[in-house]
């Protein structure tokens, strides 16, 4: 369902050869209207690509006409030119498109650093896509922006007469501020910017914000909602904030349970925080671990680790008061030994931390995945 | 030569059953004066192992009888007991020493998190030990504190009439404030412990600071410097830290030359930073991120994951003007497309990252290694 679960969206993917094997590589998401209103939120690296210094333009007006993206490049570190090759994409998007402005379409690109797109492909494939657009193109736009992705990601949410849906993808440089992903969300829901803007912004900080697969900050994630208002509803900005949340929340589980590599998802817990703030610090902080990511990796219910990692925030919290459940076995109580560590089970993909700060109420879940050796094998050959 | 180049110094390193596989595992520093000055620096990591809990209390008088360090257990996260572990561990190498006072002796633990020690087997282990104290025994307390080291490190610098000289274990767990490292350096120059302590911070600060293997920061890192005032001379303190300085310079190197799983030692010098602070920040975020950890593994020599990792610091630069040299090939300059990447040659283990940030006059190094699929297997397998 995708994209184009939402009545007044269509779009398409299809293979333009910027990948050179062939797989699908472009997608098109074209919003019909009859509103235009749109929301983004963009990593925050100061090494940004060029299709993100376009798009967050383009997003300050409030209004998106269509989305191009393209897997097989991230068009990151290319220079003027690369973002001129951004700028000629949104131009030839506009003009394919009849009555769209190039200055209402958002552009999103992924792939390998430092290589320019190949534009004698790419922009025949603008054209090609166009004339593919369809009210089922969902799918095929979401498979055409997998890069590692071992499958494609949608979600879909239904409010009273309205839709919330979306595609996602992203496997790798997965972490904080945004993760590696470019995420589209598209609705049927009669919304202005400013209302989308503020559900997009409380979703992703609670979901892709805290997925950290690997730490490493992207410099080209890309969140976007577009608004068709098709369906003629207003819905109320609670219900529909809560719809964002949910296909945001779906999308980025989806990133985690497919990350580079990974054999176990990792919930990690942080309670009775003093604040969330401290709960976010402490959840990454342990999420950020090799030394855990590979010992649960192991199934070694290894709590020490996580101690460590804990002991490296500035979160409020005593040394001889830290408890740590793994699978909801204590193992570590009042900062020291606990549960008999042999009675965690860990034969499941999925693994619980549970990290109790006795600091305060407050509380926080970060979502990470093991280190693997799938995972130093994927990405020392990427670029090859 | 270890810690007994210097005069006034013996040591002894035995296997006192602390390890299930009966390798050498407790080792034992005496200096026999005349003078008992000592310094020393310990992990920032908020979660503290017992020894490190002793002995930073130790060090605040200035004076180190003896040193008694084991290996097979960190005695981390142990609890009350655990601290009367230590506690009876140093009451009992002054017992066994004549004239000495337990709050003159150091302890350090290294090994598994979470695991009291088996005193029944340490304790009489320390009788051994001083049983074999001699002045050549500095070899084999360094053998003796090895984990997952390959090899035990020493290092020597000589003075005019004066000698430092130390041992250091470390492999795994290796990050900056401090590193995953017990370290004693032992001199025979006459001075007091402010001279010493002021060599040693300014030592460890771009030294075993500046290391960072795999981000994960101890709770037992301990750097003790021991003078014995044997040699009766009294050096320049300018000479003296620079000696300090180059064996902790040395023992740094070998910890990172022989971190756990690593094929390539990497260099990476930022240059032309505003400042010392924006230097290390940005080489520390270099030495951190994954992605670049694989891709150097994989002799790639994949520049736009450091650029994505300076992106992520708040050091003064801009974008458009970074260059990156990889062994130096500048395949990135003002932050984008440099020379040929093909030109870069990436056979031999250490590897050299310069990045340069257009923005100042300072600079600094830090060490790094790469991230294997050994590492993995190693950090899986530890603790079981």
């Amino acid at each position: 369902m995708s994209v184009t679960a939402a009545k007044g969206f269509t779009a398409a993917g299809i293979a333009a050869g910027i990948k050179e094997n062939g797989n699908p590589d472009l997608a098109l998401v074209v919003n019909n209207g009859p509103r235009l209103a749109a929301a983004g939120v963009f990593t925050s690296n100061r090494v940004k690509a060029a299709p993100v210094v376009w798009s967050e333009q383009v997003l300050k007006g409030g209004r998106v006409s269509a989305v191009i993206l393209n897997s097989g490049g991230a068009n990151a570190c290319t220079g003027p030119l690369g973002f001129q090759d951004t700028h000629a994409t949104a131009e030839k998007v506009a003009e394919v498109l009849d009555g769209h402005s190039a200055g209402e379409v958002a552009v999103a690109s992924t792939g390998l650093i430092g290589l320019r797109l190949p534009m004698d492909k790419l922009l025949p494939g603008v054209e090609r896509a166009a004339a593919e657009l369809t009210e089922h193109g969902g799918e095929k736009a979401a498979i055409a922006i997998k890069t590692t992705d071992s499958v494609h990601k949608t979600a879909v949410a239904q409010g009273d007469g309205w839709t919330v849906g979306g595609m996602a993808k992203g496997a790798g440089m997965l972490a904080p501020g945004l993760a590696t992903m470019l995420v589209v969300l598209t609705t049927d829901a009669d919304l202005p910017s400013g209302d989308l803007d503020s559900a997009l912004r409380a979703a992703t900080r609670t979901t892709f914000d805290r997925v950290d697969s690997d730490g490493c900050m992207s410099t080209n994630d890309t969140v976007l909602l577009l608004a068709s208002g098709a369906s003629g509803v207003v819905p109320g900005q609670a219900a529909f904030a809560e719809a964002v949340r949910t296909v945001c929340d779906d999308l980025a589980r989806q990133l985690i349970g497919d990350a580079e590599g990974a054999s176990k998802d990792i919930r990690i817990e942080v309670v009775n925080a003093a604040s969330e703030d401290d709960a976010v610090e402490v959840g990454r902080s342990i999420a950020r671990n090799n030394l855990l990511k590979c010992a649960i990796h192991g199934e070694d219910p290894n709590w020490g680790r996580v101690l460590s990692a804990i002991g490296t925030t500035s979160a409020a919290f005593e040394p001889d008061q830290l408890n740590v459940a793994i699978n909801d076995v204590w193992v570590c109580k009042n900062g020291s030994v606990g549960e008999d560590r042999d009675l965690v089970d860990m034969r499941y993909r999925e693994v619980r931390i549970t990290a109790d700060l006795a600091a305060g109420g407050e509380s926080a879940v970060i979502w990470t995945n093991d280190l693997t050796a799938d995972y130093v094998h994927e990405n020392s050959a990427y670029s090859s």
